[in-house]
């Protein structure tokens, strides 16, 4: 256990010094933790952007990987610190919901548990910064073996963040934008199955509350000349709208959370 | 073999989280593997920028290394995903040219395999993702010892990017800029031999279709008062102008594939 | 010591190839090295900014662990390249001050070595990239067990970068913003300990030249409404400005050397 892998996502950027003090920290405890940094760029505070983020790269990793995320805007407040087991993936975050994505399936298995025993914590614990006061030490004494059950009570709420889930209607499919990507790309959670399979060559697609456009359907951006907008599944399977090697985000007045809706003859 | 190197290139950014995704996937088959962020900050879909990047970098690691490039604009159409082998460098890479700047010696030892043996990708298959669906798998086994005759057939025929060479005419030295840096030096194709030995103070340089300027020869930055700008030689023995403590990119109006032209008396 | 941690600083960026240089000089002498990036976004050639990260982030690293810093505005011209070990962290870095701020301390053990010995250099060494050519191979051969003694003569002298402290003065107490954060927080250098015993619930504070403000004071930010100006201790233990869940670098007109003025009664 003791050169298992942690990683790291947080807002913090990389011009400031926090991600390097957890750094030190967790190295402090255990000399030999592995730290793969997923990333340090999530928009500042953007619980939404993390909660895509997370959902979308961690079910990739194998078991017992330990997950530190902080995006934190309720630090110093009331809010808990968890630790958290799904479907056996490792999280240490705050108690704000951006991890709920990760159970989307009703069989999913969750223990959480509130970070409670400071025996784990770098004394004094700040108001500003449990990132680098409880997180990141609790981080290397679990990749040190530490038995989760010492680090405080289960419990059973804890913070929802969840985008209501796309939803068929007569004629019609209803969504959103939840991401947009380095590219533009922009990726509702419309799930691919809610199109039924595609025959016409366009789909006809209300973005916000702009007139429906008739959208090309491709099988990848190849499938369009360069600077096309055209609509595609994601690589999480969900609708995509693109500009092919360009940007659809700057095509579209769209952003996270802009209303997308399908209409859809089948 | 099983806790080789592996470095990652892509243009993904770090917000979004498609590197995570490609981590996580090449650790959940070699946990042991140790991976070297390099850069994800190409930006989108610049294969010049990429082919500069990498010409520049790879030569500086050992052999063996894994090298896996993910700047692909041409994912999911019919373009080839290659294995190379150069000078003993081992790339995982799109066939779009952004790696053959590294075989710029006549004698270079080149091997290339196109990725076609399935059994060591992910699946189902992504049209839009083969970084994680094809690159990340095969990097993850080939770095626990797979023997790389494995992953598809050789291959004679590859895309190719290059820059052509800078040229001395009869009194003057034509070439390019191929790179702009963080610090905005903007980095040339004209290599220091074709300059001759420097023996005036001055270089009359001419940029784009910009009348000719006279810029001061310096050995090295601090040769010039700060915001002035000279010239000199880059770290990689081209010719670089710069502006002492300040961004030559923001002075001149130059870029990437912007034409130098040196006028030079020997 | 084979397996030994380095960490690296600078301001390159990761667009340029830079970095990747010398994590490959790094690795090709020491495969086994363990590198750690701690930023490659320091603000090109600041130096201020590069003192606070290092002042703020080394500390919390254990002994021994090797810290590459290359923010060099001077490469190339005379200046030294240092090997300093400061209670007991190791560093390589140009000598401009950027790390003084680390022996605060009046009981600081410092010893400063002068890299001078070429055997542990890269050959030819440029004029424009003593990182890759010196720092990055001499870390390479220290992380293998090199005495440093064979670095380079012991000096007594270096150049200094420090802030001059915070001043209490009879009502009020002097001192400026020595950090932007990524969240757009001011952080000062005024301790805690010089605003006594904090019984007001607001600070009056100056500016820079602007007029003197009444900013109410938190125990952290979510004490504040969301949009709210707040003071508050930043985890490093100094006064800090900050807008809760806002940017108090886009509220106010300060960056980092602004003069701030706390009129304090006590």
């Amino acid at each position: 256990m003791a050169d298992s892998l942690i990683t790291l996502t947080t807002d913090f950027g990389e011009d400031s010094p926090y991600i390097a003090v957890m750094k030190g920290v967790i190295l402090s405890i255990n000399p030999c933790a592995r730290l793969v940094d997923l990333s340090h760029q999530i928009p500042p505070q953007n619980l939404r952007h993390a909660a895509f983020f997370l959902a979308t790269a961690l079910p990739y990793f194998a078991p017992k990987v330990l997950h530190v995320i902080v995006v934190d805007p309720g630090v110093g407040s009331e809010r808990a610190l968890l630790y958290v087991e799904v479907d056996h993936h490792r999280l240490l975050v705050p108690d704000n919901g951006c991890w709920t994505g990760l159970a989307r399936a009703s069989a999913s298995q969750i223990q959480v548990r509130q970070l409670t025993n400071a025996r784990y914590w770098r004394q004094p614990v700040s108001n500003t910064f449990h990132g680098r006061d409880i997180l990141a030490p609790v981080a290397g004494h679990l990749s040190r073996g530490l038995d989760s059950a010492r680090l405080g009570p289960l419990v059973k709420t804890w913070v929802r963040l969840e985008t209501p889930p796309a939803r068929a209607e007569t004629d019609r499919v209803v969504g959103e934008v939840v991401f947009v990507d380095t590219f533009g790309n922009l990726i509702t959670n419309i799930p691919g199955e809610l199109l039924g399979e595609v025959k016409e060559p366009h789909l006809r697609v209300g973005i916000g509350n702009g007139a429906r456009r008739r959208i090309p359907w491709g099988q990848t951006y190849a499938d369009a000349q360069p600077g096309t907008l055209l609509a595609l599944l994601s690589s999480s399977g969900t609708l995509e709208l693109a500009v092919a090697q360009g940007s659809a985000a700057r095509r579209l007045p769209a952003q996270i959370g802009t209303r997308i809706v399908v209409k859809w003859n089948r």
